[in-house]
């Protein structure tokens, strides 16, 4: 049997900046109204800025990245952490600076779920946290 | 911030035997119509046979274990794995005879689950695993 965290295929070049990789663990063939995939993040990789209908919950399973909630500043995201992505909050998440970072992505009642992609995350909005907390 | 991974609190005695504990990662206060909780079953421990009524999906995140459906031989599972359970089968899942094993659990559609709670897996059923195939 293969591991969720095998790197699996690379993620859509449209939604994400840099190398990422998506491994479906839980598709709509199997029938559970969930979709869940184990997402790699190359370090500097990122997600575009997205919203989701129904919000996402995210469990870190290797590394370390950040995420941000728009308006926000970015939050370092590590091995260990539970993710509770609000309903329709534009936000994005990715490796940080020196580090690839995994997780594991839920998405809940996923026929009702709507994914908006929008603009990439550019290297200003990157590069915004503060390189002294960068461990 | 809490890692996922926390033992978290003592599982209810009546639906397990051994010791398990449950980390309740994401719950119905969290408003995501889906429940997720991380349990960690110590040598020998495990469920008691029981069923959902939407399925359950594991990730298994550490050590190895058991899983069996009614009827069929235990299998091994470990880390790595995902455990689709289907709906409304009977089953039980724990840790094997000489590791502990950690599994992510999630209940999707949460709001229609029924989990329903059976006999124990007495020793006899338990220990059914064949010895030669221990690692």
């Amino acid at each position: 049997m293969n591991s969720f965290t095998d790197k699996g295929n690379h993620a859509p070049k449209e939604n994400f900046t840099g190398t990422v990789w998506v491994n479906l663990n839980i598709g709509k063939d199997d029938d559970y109204n969930t979709i869940i995939g184990t997402v790699t993040f190359e370090p500097k990789a990122r997600t575009n800025w997205h919203t989701h209908t129904t919000g996402q919950i995210l469990f870190v399973v290797e590394g370390m990245g950040y995420y941000q909630e728009k308006g926000k500043p970015i939050q370092i995201i590590q091995k260990g952490d539970v993710i509770k992505i609000p309903k329709n909050i534009v936000h994005w998440h990715g490796a940080s600076h020196n580090s690839l970072m995994r997780h594991i992505a839920i998405v809940p009642e996923s026929d009702k779920d709507k994914t908006e992609w929008l603009l990439p995350v550019n290297d200003e909005e990157y590069n915004s946290f503060k390189a002294s907390d960068i461990r």
